[in-house]
């Protein structure tokens, strides 16, 4: 495959959930060196994931580096240029599903180790600390609106241009700052493409010992973002942020 | 509403406290993802609270970026300008007081979860470990003394220009290092603004099981953080810093 | 010695040895003042372990700054230049030999405070969490893919030009998120010359009540990270990155 | 007094021992808010206090912005020009001195609350985790040789010029750095002036309960940095870094 657009966005979402989806690994599944490590481990290696992701996505022809559907539906609602919108989804969806695949080999000997299948599904899909449907709705949309509007305040243009390599860097900042604050109710997936892909692998992988896949929870990762997504494209279109 | 210093300053606000207020949200209520993750996670939340702020009020027109009236008053006191002073010590206030709105909504069913009245209030507002009017009023001057100087240092003209987007990560990394540092005694307000306008709405949002929104402790965070700004707006000015 | 790429590959590899394994003598040994102090501990401290090896190789002549023989070959790969293999790979075993020596000589008091020989192992060379020799490959093999795929990213030319002294930071950030999501299954060595140096440094020194120098491991953490290596860099190639 | 480089040492060194033993009194007094926090908190809490004390003491006047006697001593060897010396130790004595008293005064409630007499000491000077004077000195040794050399490498003429305020935040890096690796074992002083002025301020001071100012101990945290500065400054001398 050439590099492209469509490339970029794969390479870089792949690289996203294996180290995003990693470090939930590291911390949740049984006998691993992080076992327990706790929230600023999973938030700081979402932050960092998030990072690393931009700059692969970039250097395999993504110049956007979006990574995630809410980020490209809400810049298309802010441009209403909806031209890469399908092409950009499908490349974070497979590229999600890929890096999931990687998680679960990485972690091979681990999937045995750990008895509860609630644990093992933690690693591929979000699940709220309260299941309450209008309040898990309700913070993935905060939570997305927050990211919109942070990539949106980082990259915008009253500011000037960004130091090459700095924005990256923010934007995991921003990852981090979202995740310590609010992803204390959903586990802050806002990112269809973040916890569809991931739950599809799940679905499909030979982890021992694995449970349900939990599809009745897999709508609400997806709405609370995309509708987050609008509101905050909605803003800076309104604004010219 | 228009882009204009105004809106800068209430959505920058707003903004910190989503992401500040909300910090303390996961760490201290039940049953959320970061419950008891510590206070590495709460200053590392308030930090990049900070900066994500700041990025939004600029985007949003404010080009100073205070979010904290007594870096407004502190910047008054050092050019001698209090004309932004009314109008930026509002929209701080305005856009607190909804970022904890926005707090309460996006952690909306922990707050049954929760049993302790005052654990409540700790996301709301500050809440000195020892209660001690004399030892808490100078150690809010002392936090926001650091917190001027810390800004002109980073800002100062001997410096030179900060590369773009530099400057609100380091004035994060100055409210990481103030959490950490001296955030022990009273949970650093350093900032009437974070104070005051949550635990407004703490009185007035309908929160089951809540209790006393403390107000015989609330001129504290208020004078203190005015008096440290004074003393540091005299500083600045005094050498021209 | 005068200043030269071998030279700066020596001092920069024993320095990045000192500080990575040193967070681990911090860690894991008994009585020090960071005992049990955690996963997070570990990854950042390997992580400024990088950035730091990195400045110091570079003051000392080696613009590269590889400090890794993983890093070297993949470069090798990817360009075709494969006339530093030999000197780099000399300089950055023996650095890492003499890092692990400043080790010992650094935690001295601690040796004999520490009873479980494991442990004292555990500072000079990587143990896998679950000993499974194909998951301890592929876990190696894809640590460093991820690390000279996100080298290549973070240098692409696509980017265009870091600001001086970022590139070392931001290659200290991928080590901490590579540490954070994959280090939990064989402890990240990435890095043959981080393993082997210190394990013959073990092997060699005066520990008090040591044990064996695990070398039915050895051979682990430098097939993974020479396969990951090779697989980097031929994508660098075909892609051009 | 005038903005000059004495005074710029003098209010810099007082904001990283605000800052520095903030921290640990944050951590080690009781009913603080970060108490028992651990490591992590520590090393991050010095590592930014090291930055703002840079940054405010060149805002003060103080291009160099040393804060540490050693790191004065190390580029005096590497330069040959000791005009500064007794200025800048002098000043750096007296700022550390200053703010070890406003780290008493922020924490005042606290002192009583803690009965543990070497808990108190903990707060201003360094204390080994095992006492071995010969291990202690090369700690303290090694800790300030990688000090001078990190900082060598960090401003070394090869790289470049380092964009605005990005140099200050890298020192901090280094110290988190140096804190996390190798602060385990005396407690990182690798600064005379961090231990003598605190210590010298906890011997005047009313501190209810204090025990010994442990002036037995207090040669190490002078000699070892000295002699760790001697050593990374003839190593800049040598290869003019």
């Amino acid at each position: 495959m050439q590099l492209s657009p469509f490339l970029g966005e794969l390479v870089g979402t792949m690289v996203l959930i294996l180290l995003g989806d990693g470090v939930v690994a590291n911390v949740v599944l049984k006998r691993t060196k992080g076992e327990s490590s706790g929230w600023i481990v999973i938030t700081t290696g979402w932050a960092f994931a998030v990072t690393m992701g931009i700059f692969v996505a970039k250097a395999f022809g993504s110049i956007d580096a979006h990574l995630n559907p809410a980020v490209t539906v809400g810049f298309a609602v802010a441009t209403g240029d909806y031209s890469n919108l399908v092409s950009y989804i499908s490349a974070q969806l497979i590229g999600a599903f890929l890096g999931a695949i990687l998680v679960w080999l990485h972690y091979l000997p681990h999937w045995a180790a750990t008895s509860e299948p609630g644990t093992k599904l933690a690693v591929f899909a979000t699940d709220p600390a309260i299941r309450h449907f209008p309040g898990n709705v309700i913070s993935e949309t905060i939570g997305t609106l927050a990211l919109i509007i942070g990539v949106a305040g980082i990259s915008s243009k009253s500011l000037g241009t960004l130091a090459v390599g700095f924005g990256p860097y923010l934007v995991g900042v921003l990852v981090w700052s979202i995740g310590l604050s609010l992803g204390g109710t959903t586990g802050y997936a806002i990112n269809p493409a973040r916890d569809l892909g991931p739950r599809i692998a799940h679905a499909m992988l030979p982890i021992p010992g694995k449970g349900s896949s939990d599809w009745g929870y897999a709508w609400v990762p997806i709405v609370g973002p995309v509708v987050g997504a609008i509101l905050g494209g909605l803003l800076i279109r309104w604004y010219a942020l």
